[in-house]
């Protein structure tokens, strides 16, 4: 298959810039998808096309598959990338694209689909030697089954919906008494959401590290890994500040993880760009998490410990070309960290802060400085997605380095007209136990945002 | 010797906003100068403490030595880095801090002496066994003396005053006939602008590549090289866009040329940067050109392909630290290329074109780009000072990726206000022979510019 001469962005904000970028930079040309709330925005702007595909609600506009395929159809696009969140995980899609002749990309529908099943991801990497988190082997069918799977596996444990997605059907039991409340108000959240109430168990590993590992596969049946990130800096599961390679991994678990993640993208013929979730515990065992089956937020800081494009490594593979590189080629060279940057106010629980940016100075400059943004003077964040505003990614020749060049990039940055997490992201990085890697999934909800409320 | 605490930087622009950052990045405090003309600049905005100097002139302000001295011993600055251009090459400033017990950011007085002097660099050159351009060894006293050089080398032949810089007491000789008017014009020329009138002669090699390379010397005597740049594209001598590696440099040449660099760099007893220029001739033969002792405009595209920040090093070289490094450490990644975008109108000669800039949206994002500059929407360019507005800096895979990614970066350059080289620059790096890497010091005045001016 030739290299496509045109695709289309089915996505909005910075990482839809990111893929407009990586087009150009291969020479194809682009078409940009926009709700009537982004119709100043800059991908709306870059692309070399852009259709209006609905209103604001994401539901009739990022979401509305039949409205992204017509603007497919109508522009000639070849392939549609889907970015991350919207319609990246979303099988029917992928589906929907192969039948209008348009290339997805990303993994098969089935590759999808069976990741996007929690049980059947988790049978599936049993099954291919993978741990994995303690729990359920199949769909929990009676609260009796439930109760005596709970005992087993020791409370608390996580209810969860088996075709979840988007927090819903997900509960957290943290002791017998609380069980059969929560098994059954998941199971109706499940039925409503999903239209299956199939619920599994999984105990709670937590404090722990969250480790991922970035895979890339080809359609030839190629797959290697790419190294892990550590996104164990959360705030109520939301990843807030991510670094590769990780304080707790050393050359062996790299290669031990390594293999794992490449085991179990072949055991889906994985293909294109996909991360592996691990959750470690405290005794420093790894247990599989999930497989998001599409290019993630954090792609950048594993961009920059390996020189690996990995949006135009989607591309390439997509259009049929080899990986082109064999485990023994990937290298890792120094330390990355991203820090996420959000119109959103710390002191106020995080609430979102959509409006006008009037001034927009980004950091820059430098070696080993990037910012992945769509934001720019003047522009409006609407309200109706998230409030990201850009992505903060430092790459310096060690971690010490590369928190330095953070505290730089950060004191650089300038917002004028919305509230940011700006100083919350410099006192993180400054906190001693950030500075000498000393941190798991419970630190900043336990322990550093309670210190920092009582500062402020 | 401890890491300073305090730098002042004795430059403006883009090049003393890279320090500060190199600095903040380091811990150290920083203090600017800024002349009446910088009093919103950038530099004077970011660094810790800004202390004006003088009027807009650099005479009086950035060239004024007991002003700049003044305001680092009032600020308790440690050193002073002079970044390039204005005090970077005066042995005078240099010593001045010295007994001020000020740290000068670069090579001692004599090594900047050794060099400045053009005869003597070149003699200390041929010592080291460094092969130089056929010319005088000497000065040349009489006009006798001047003929029969000239007869023995070959005109054209250039004539050069010995302590020349600036373009100042220099003459192009095409013939026999234009020698003895121009011999006798450069000479008063020479006297008038620096005291001395010793001329000396060399061979033009044009067309020809020029090829420098990077190195570093710490205060323990150990010299390292960081590999080649090529700066062949130039109009009127100026640099307008350069890349590493060079493509007529092969892993054995690149050694060569390294160890030569390395050997010249010993004789001196280099320490900080520096860059030894070379001449390569058409049948690939190297001259030496001659050595700059200071940071360069260009010194980002080494720093993208080695990974090494090499201002970082000036400065802990200059507190003593060791460079680090060994030769072997030192690993070239890639292919980086550096455009130098300029407030000026290159369909009306290049003429500068200061004002304000309304709008500023520098490219940014993705893999491998960096931008250094100095300029913000709403500032304004002064008249009194170079017309740069940006570096912009690719960093591919290959040497194609680069090309790709400096078109896409150049795409995302928009200027409100006033007039720039971008289209030049895109017109430039999308000609056939700078694709292939066809080109030498000729092409832009002899090949590009005509056929851009018809096509324009």
């Amino acid at each position: 298959m030739p290299m496509f001469s045109k695709i289309l962005i089915a996505n909005r904000g910075e990482i839809a810039v990111r893929i407009i970028r990586a087009c150009r930079e291969l020479g194809i040309q682009t078409v940009a998808v926009y709700s009537e709330a982004d119709k100043e925005a800059l991908h709306t702007e870059m692309a070399d096309e852009a259709i209006c595909i609905g209103p604001a609600r994401s539901s009739e506009s990022y979401l509305n598959m039949q409205e992204i395929l017509s603007a497919a159809i109508v522009t000639n696009a070849e392939a549609i990338h889907p970015g991350f969140g919207f319609l990246s995980e979303n099988s029917l899609f992928a589906t929907m694209c192969a039948e209008c002749n348009i290339k997805f990309i990303g993994p098969s529908e089935k590759t999808i689909d069976a990741m996007g099943n929690k049980i059947h991801a988790r049978q599936l990497m049993q099954k291919a030697g993978v741990p994995v988190i303690p729990g359920s082997d199949g769909a929990i069918a009676t609260l009796a089954e439930a109760e005596a799977l709970a005992e087993k596996i020791g409370y608390p444990v996580m209810l969860k919906a088996a075709a979840g997605g988007g927090g819903k059907g997900i509960r957290k039991v943290p002791t017998k008494s609380e069980l059969e409340k929560n098994f059954l108000s998941a199971k109706s959240e499940a039925k409503a959401a999903f239209g299956d109430d199939s619920m599994y168990m999984e105990k709670i590993i937590y404090p722990a590290r969250h480790i991922e590992v970035q895979i890339l596969g080809d359609q030839q049946g190629d797959v290697i890994h790419l190294g892990e990130r550590d996104c164990s800096l959360q705030r109520n599961n939301q990843k807030v500040l991510e670094e590769a390679p990780s304080v707790v991994i050393g050359e062996e678990t790299r290669k031990m993880l390594g293999d794992i993640a490449v085991k179990a993208g072949k055991a889906v013929n994985y293909e294109s760009a996909g991360t592996i979730e691990f959750l470690r515990d405290e005794d420093g065992s790894f247990y599989f998490m999930e497989m998001n089956t599409r290019i993630q937020v954090e792609h950048p800081i594993t961009e920059m410990v390996t020189g690996i494009d990995i949006v135009k490594k989607q591309i390439k593979i997509a259009a049929g070309e080899p990986l082109g590189l064999k485990q023994s080629d990937v290298t890792f060279q120094g330390h990355s960290i991203e820090c996420r940057i959000n119109a959103e106010n710390p002191a106020f629980n995080f609430a979102p802060s959509p409006g006008k940016i009037k001034t927009l100075l980004l950091p820059s400059g430098g070696l080993g400085l990037r910012v992945d943004s769509a934001m720019y003077s003047g522009v409006t964040i609407p309200p109706y997605y998230d409030s990201m505003i850009a992505k903060i990614i430092v790459h310096g020749e060690d971690r010490f380095d590369a928190l330095m060049k953070m505290q730089r990039a950060l004191g650089e940055f300038v917002s004028d007209g919305v509230i940011t997490n700006v100083e919350f992201q410099m006192d993180l990085i400054s906190h001693p136990s950030v500075l000498f890697g000393d941190y798991d999934t419970s630190f900043l909800q336990k322990t550093f945002l309670p210190e920092w409320q009582q500062s402020e």
